[in-house]
């Protein structure tokens, strides 16, 4: 599956994933208002959280059309749908197939990770097939996902199946984009290593089985934030390929992540979430207008994208 | 919320949790047949996981009614139900909403965990409440969650904001019970301490503002089966509650969990899940039968409570 990431990348130019983390402060009041429109004949259980739901759902299609030529890949943040609850999260699965069905390589940002039975059962959620009543059944049905390794290798093992059952991949996280990611991940171990580093170097260990082509189906999450972790990271993991989330909105710059790729300017995808959908709410794209949000994140994605291309 | 879980342990006399996991190679048959049929003028979008998520609500409803007298609360870990998509993730909603009905606490065993703005989904999600169009609902709205550490503390501090306003709780991830959580929480760090009891100290100074009698309402999860490492945290975390899970089916005894407890027997719920839903399955309980699925948990949730009342 990171063959096929790298080979979208290349042919669009664009080392860039679009986060689909629709928080519904971003979303234009008008998509409520036609969102309550078309449930009007459809009385549902809880009126408020499909309406939001079927809002989020308006707003994630256009956007998705809006810049799906341009890019490779979208994140889709399961929290985001999942504080809806059921309805959000039908908005999530819906999201998830549209952009399927527009070609796009779906990242779902979920961070799952447990002991191995459990992390079993949210790899199958997420990225494989559950046995329901004799059936084998598709569920969310992603081709990456992201997962947190708090738990050691058995809890990234059942992932690790999965990706070569279904030839999918996963991220792990490494160094997160967040302030305080150093409290724990850069603390130093006894040999004068940071955690991180720990963990970088088990994330290659777990990929050294799943190489395809020149990088492994087994990522790592590193943070566009932190520049100088990740130039040590791209020098123990250089199988590793990078997802780095933390431009724009979070600070980071294009100069930034100039060491997340390598010498051919490969082996790194970074992330823009509010900075791209909503780019209407900025100065800069403030004369789109809420009706023209989509067009905005059109605009805010072509920038992004050139932004990036001076520095690889 | 961590005295009233407090107040019933002693009311009930059992300071044991219920993990409501229910793998699907656990349901006994019949409630497969029992749901298609409830189900036979009912045709959904997608029969196989609709009739498995009906089959696991049966299952999960029986063991509340069985054991919910004899114990204060209930963990249901949600990956159980994530792998069955949308319908599942009903079933997971109507069994925390069955549960609190039956005046159980209930843990959500999410382990979820982010940065900040996208950790205060998941705390809105799971135990707080979202704004939908205008009006605040609540989602999930179980009473604890258990929480990743590994984004520091701007990932855990929307759920304590969340505690604080809804006084309720979490559980953080301090040293879990699979046998490969030594190779990143038992690393040493520079000072010769474990990196888990430096995330326990983190843990105990996030609960420092939410006491709530004797115990925070910041918890911690540390697996039965490491009672070493439990000594250790127990002294340097000495108001932070701990939810214990690895008894039984991961291997960990009684004997092993003394050290869990307070001088006063108090400051620890230790969780049992396939030893006791599934205890039907175990040569022990298997004269009940699959059709006896319900009182086999029964007798091995009295048996439980009447082992670890031996070392408290």
């Amino acid at each position: 599956m990171i063959r096929k990431l790298m080979e979208q990348i290349e042919a669009k130019h664009a080392p860039v994933v679009v986060g689909l983390d629709p928080n519904p402060s971003m979303i234009p009041k008008h998509l409520y208002t036609e969102a309550a429109r078309s449930l009007r004949n459809k009385p549902e259980a809880d009126d408020e959280l499909e309406i939001t739901a079927c809002a989020i759902w308006k707003f994630n299609r256009q956007i998705i059309d809006a810049v799906g030529d341009l890019i490779p890949a979208v994140k889709p943040q399961i929290a985001m749908y999942e504080q809806f609850g059921i309805p959000g999260l039908q908005t999530y699965l819906r999201t998830l197939r549209y952009c399927r069905e527009k070609g796009l390589i779906v990242i779902a940002d979920v961070k799952r990770g447990d002991i191995g039975s459990t992390s079993m059962a949210y790899a199958r959620a997420h990225l494989g097939r559950t046995e329901a009543n004799g059936v084998m059944r598709r569920i969310f049905d992603a081709d990456f996902a992201t997962v947190n390794p708090y738990f050691g290798t058995d809890g990234i093992e059942p992932f690790i199946d999965i990706c070569r059952q279904e030839k999918k991949g996963i991220f792990v996280l490494v160094k997160t984009s967040n302030p305080t990611s150093v409290e724990f991940q850069d603390v130093l171990l006894k040999d004068g290593t940071p955690l991180y580093e720990l963990v970088g170097r088990k994330v290659s260990e777990w990929g050294a089985g799943l190489m395809d082509g020149s990088y492994s189906d087994i990522g790592a999450v590193v943070g566009a934030t932190y520049p100088e972790q990740a130039k040590r990271l791209r020098e123990v993991m250089p199988h590793t390929f990078i997802l780095a989330p933390g431009y724009g909105a979070q600070g980071a710059t294009a100069a930034d992540l100039a060491g997340f790729f390598d010498s051919d300017g490969k082996g790194c995808i970074v992330n823009s979430s509010r900075g791209i959908i909503a780019a209407y709410q900025k100065e800069k794209y403030a004369g789109f207008g809420p009706e023209g949000f989509a067009e905005a994140a059109r605009a805010a994605a072509k920038d992004m994208i050139d932004d990036l291309s001076s520095v690889i």
